[in-house]
């Protein structure tokens, strides 16, 4: 048995997982805290990635939000697992109108092989979140890391 | 009432539409085709938009897999409508493994103000599809366009 | 504008409904409590609604959860609307095991005309959820109730 | 190695399991047809298991989408698995107006441990659904049949 992982060493393994994703660097998404069972990623406003009105792309917010609740999964796991997405719903609430955009993951409850996780997107400070995502992860065991 | 546009007018209305929409055209999305109820678009792999084993990300296929439904759900709606996701459903069934995309759209029902859509992603000429979506559209009537 | 409905006139209104409903009034569901978008809903065991270990069926929890969504979402609309549910997913995150299960539903965020609500089923007091919703419903405004 | 199973057995196999669950025979569930990846279960409109409006509630119709599904997944398991939903999403499409209901399910993708179905409820032989469905199943090699 190993020590739980702290904090600190959840937030390195975090952000070098988000370096070897092409995607999350593309989209310049940061992981602003991370705790057992809980994650705060940022995404910034960037016109590459909007739709027809100049809000940033459902699809944008949605990559994030998975990636948010993939690494909730992954803070309760084991660190040589690997965490996929198998499933997930999200909600469009509202436009994605701002600059910077929280977008937080977490646990609901950790099961032997599936993780249920729910993300919400928060634009500029506001408190009500324009997006919800429940997600369903599993863990696969022999290559650690992130699929998205 | 007026006409129903042709396939022909349908296919420019959604190619002009993708042009104005940033992630698409950063995608490098293409139309390929359209009629009433359906739609295929086309995704290139693409290395900005991996996730860390190479693939192409989760989020890449489940922007353009929303397009699809709301492309199909744009496609029985009067030409002034404005198309918006209200909710989504992805299953991720294999990894995105391949050079090109296939990414279809079809509507399982219209209402009057929803409309029911569902999405496939193959690739590389696959039978079977490697995500599978499905998707709550509803209709705008003061701006025309697909909203993401 | 009218005053704000008490929450003793929201019990009174919910009883009403639950007891309109067939459905509801043959599983024996309660009304506990309910606020401004929040809601809480009581199932027991019953032999007539169970899968084959025992244990209810996914099927009856969800119709439960579902109702709590929708009594949420009614808690935030005018008296005489009509709640109607759009689309939900569920998962289902341990067997329903216990006697008494607590059914809560909570309002995420309303629209204009759609409201987004999360529900969470906990079986004889367990501080974790074994089942969790994420809903979407819509008001009607002809019709008072709910319309499951 | 042994022999693909017969429908016939198939059809055995789905009516004990039927049996074996209170849900089910309390909702009079008929199994119409089995092949492998799809089924077809009967449903009738019953007054203990309506909404307010008189339809069947929304929860009944679940049910036994969520049962098609488990269906479609067994029958392409081996026959000692157990079905077990790990989560779904419906959507409901207009309300389930009728004496008699048709709902199938089928696969869309099995994988080692999930299996991706699809339902779809017809009311009275309408082409167009009235509820549709996108659910994730897994498999227990422990306990043969269907859990709910």
């Amino acid at each position: 048995m190993t020590a739980p992982e702290s904090e600190e060493a959840m937030l390195a393994r975090g952000r070098a997982s988000i370096d070897r994703q092409g995607m999350m660097a593309t989209l310049g998404v940061e992981l602003i805290a991370v705790e057992r069972g809980r994650v705060e990623l940022a995404l910034r406003h960037d016109d590459r990635f909007t739709q027809q009105h100049g809000f940033m792309h459902a699809g944008a917010v949605a990559a994030v939000l998975d990636s948010a609740c993939g690494y909730a999964a992954y803070s309760v796991m084991p660190p040589d697992a690997s965490v996929l997405t198998v499933t997930y719903t999200i909600n469009l609430l509202a436009p994605a109108a701002g600059q910077r955009f929280a977008v937080t993951g977490s646990v609901v409850r950790a099961g032997r092989t599936l993780v249920v996780c729910r993300g919400e997107a928060f634009a500029d400070g506001a408190e009500r979140p324009f997006a919800a995502m429940q997600a369903t992860m599993t863990a696969l065991h022999d290559r650690p890391g992130i699929s998205g």
